[in-house]
């Protein structure tokens, strides 16, 4: 059911390990550029520094996309979805997104076998 | 790091649940649509039946997204992310993705202090 929330913190659910998955989308063209986990510190902080911060689940700590790389997302809106168990972070991405040096994580499409290989990037997502 | 799988059975990691997240993006406007949950199976099944199949966490079964509502999603396109622990779903949407019956299920957007407002929809998004 939809909850009648008016404040992101009434309608966000952390699950037992305190995280929501978070998906990063490029503004301008629209390209899934990854999926990560935020904390409620994430959060408020993503919300408030417009720097798009996450939990690292591997490292336990508060990650702030871009602070060693300076592949930083700069957040132009933060959304949650009907159920508030996701968020969707709309960004403009400095660099690459994935630490592979690919645009997007997303780079590997499988076929109906479950065949990995290389997306075909579309003029818009470039 | 980035594993060199050729196949997405050698890259997807189901946690403990045996459950991956799976975004869903249009296709034609590049909307993210929703976050819901695959397991084996239902990856399986998606990728054959290019029909996008999730596992219902609350149902404890498999949902073929649509089949109840007709809201079905085709998939276009299935990605899978640098570590194997994200599925993205390019999809054709039949009707609105989200069960309030709004297009798309983030349809919210928070401010600074997180103050919940409808989305502005672009025309892109449309």
């Amino acid at each position: 059911m939809m909850k009648e929330a008016e404040d992101i913190w009434e309608l966000v659910t952390f699950d037992s390990r305190g995280l929501v998955p978070a998906v990063a989308q490029d503004v301008d063209t629209g390209e899934v550029l990854m999926l990560a986990y935020m904390n409620r510190e994430s959060l408020r902080q993503t919300l408030e520094t417009r720097k798009v911060t996450y939990w690292s689940r591997s490292r336990q700590e508060l990650w702030v996309k871009g602070a060693t790389s300076g592949h930083f997302q700069h957040l132009e809106e933060l959304r949650v979805d009907c159920d508030g168990d996701a968020i969707l972070v709309r960004v403009r991405q400095i660099g690459p997104a994935c630490h592979t040096g690919a645009r997007t994580c997303f780079f590997r499409a499988a076929d109906a076998s479950g065949r990995l290989s290389p997306i075909r990037t579309s003029d818009q997502e470039r």
